[in-house]
């Protein structure tokens, strides 16, 4: 038995998992953005040559996987098991993507936490003896998002201040038991927390008190704190939710200041490309991992991450019930290293 | 490191957790079927109380996780860990049993396979030693999955003969690695087959092939068999699915003849309740399990189960786009003892 050292919500690896490969593949927007050279491939149709566009999000996911395996030097059907899952009504993302592949596959839902709530799935897999060569992936698609839960993009409707951009993108990882790479060191499972926001156009306030909660047991459970880290990374929280984070945070009497960076602030450039709040989507923390992120940890220019995947765990049913927008966050702590 | 045993999409597991108690939740129609006495809960309100369906299947889960921590003599918060996904869009059933519960919680989205599959990565967790006790749960809802995959129920659209009903009910099982109960030796991770069903009212023969699949995986990297097992249940292939895959075994040179169940066809009396092929839903093949199957693995009457998940990976919008059903399934071998 491994003897993985543990918390109430955390465990550090015995033997961490390598992250040895790593693709992203974006839309027209997300090209334009200040992340643009760090993603592998990018499209300017968003239909990605397909007929629709929930099928245009099932494509990045094809591509991202491909790309990963190229990167790896791999055949795909060398991968054992990946873990997927994306934000379309019974993720049809991640499950026509993996349709006749071979490929072994368990399906999760995190919303906008599922790269975070993927990696550590395969942190466990890799980590515990299960498997090898385990894949982590997600994706969003702008406009599939828009239509299920808001309006037909035709419709034309006017989006609230806070409001933040789905991204469209898919990103893919490759955690593995041998092999070089940042190493995923340590990863918090996040509880569900809802402090009764209910407008689903103010995402980002949904999420902070998870991500602060998450952070929080993390820094607890191993007892560490932001002076071990280069940057926690927050999934999508937006400027708003960002900064509402670090009210809690200050409150709380955690100094996040200078290491609090969030993918949803990253991917877009917020004062040219008119995104409101922010980036979301499950796509947004994967790509900005999956390019961004890995890259400067695996050149040396970051040297450990916190890295917290935050998802809404809302549908547009439970919104139209008058329900609260339960918010959770994923925590996974990565070191640098080639 | 764990040693577990390994074949390209199973594991053998070195420290075999136990499932050290259950708990099922089920609605008037199942409470009238067959397994009526293996219940805990049953209620003759659809709606369980709440306002709507949806909150009545989210309240089912909640009933479930409560009564799982009272036959296990515990606290709800001493649970490691909930892996848990419904039918719901964005499985609000679980995020919203979950929320502010403080319990450390993984969304999965697998369908109907959704029992084995949270069965499967609670063995991950255990099995490596994440963590020490961990919920496997799952739910669905006959009234909020005909709206949210068919029709309005009263609409009163008639049923095809070869469609299926969906289970109100919601299964909870609890894996551990300290205490008494039947082990999971055994799992394997199911891929996503797709032989070209377009029809979503007969989701048996989407899934048989997926079924088939998993099992001759489980056989092949094991080294096992028919013979080693006094039963093999799919999760709900209904009485179509599972002469399809006795059919599929059978071209195949495996007879699965006199071992072969299907949740689908246990859970309804098929002759006097009017549910045409079977039941389904995540709930079917939870409450089979979480009631009569682990009973008589408890009590002896079964030696050893491959209890085998099965999923139909569509949604209404790929159904309205004209593509066919992928379907998966997970299977976890568990064998009997107090």
């Amino acid at each position: 038995m491994a003897s993985q050292k543990r918390g109430r919500q955390s465990f550090a690896l015995a033997e961490p998992p390598k992250i040895t490969a790593w693709a992203s593949v974006v839309g027209k927007k997300e090209a334009e953005g200040p992340l643009s050279h760090t993603f592998d491939i990018k499209c300017r149709d968003t239909y990605f040559g397909q007929a629709t566009w929930e099928q245009a999000e099932k494509h990045m996911q094809q591509l991202a996987l491909r790309k990963l395996a190229d990167k790896a030097g791999m055949q795909q059907t060398e991968f054992d098991l990946v873990f997927s899952g994306d934000l379309l009504n019974q993720c049809i993302g991640s499950s026509f993507t993996l349709r006749n592949t071979g490929i072994p596959h368990l399906g999760l839902y995190g919303a906008c936490s599922t790269m975070a709530e993927s990696l550590l799935a395969a942190s466990m897999a890799v980590g515990g003896g299960f498997a090898d060569r385990v894949v982590a992936m997600t994706s969003s698609h702008f406009a599939s998002s828009e239509r299920q839960y808001r309006f037909p993009l035709g419709y034309g409707g006017q989006r609230t201040p806070c409001s933040q951009w789905t991204v469209t993108g898919s990103g893919a990882a490759l955690v593995c038991r041998e092999g070089k790479g940042p190493k995923i060191t340590a990863c918090t499972v996040g509880t569900v927390k809802d402090l009764g926001i209910t407008d689903a156009n103010n995402m980002g306030s949904a999420m902070a008190p998870a991500a602060y909660d998450t952070i929080r047991a993390h820094f607890d459970d191993l007892k560490t704190g932001p002076e071990d880290f280069s940057l926690i990374v927050t999934g999508d929280l937006g400027q708003l939710g960002k900064e509402m984070l670090l009210e809690l945070a200050k409150r709380d009497g955690v100094s996040l200041g200078g290491k609090l960076a969030d993918c949803g602030t990253m991917v877009f450039d917020n004062t040219t490309q008119d995104v409101h709040a922010g980036g979301s989507g499950c796509g947004c923390s994967a790509v900005t991992l999956c390019g961004e992120l890995l890259g400067k940890l695996s050149s040396g220019k970051l040297k450990k991450i916190l890295f917290c995947g935050t998802g809404a765990l809302l549908s547009p049913t439970s919104t139209q019930q008058g329900l609260p927008i339960p918010g959770v966050c994923h925590a996974v702590s990565i070191q640098g290293g080639a």
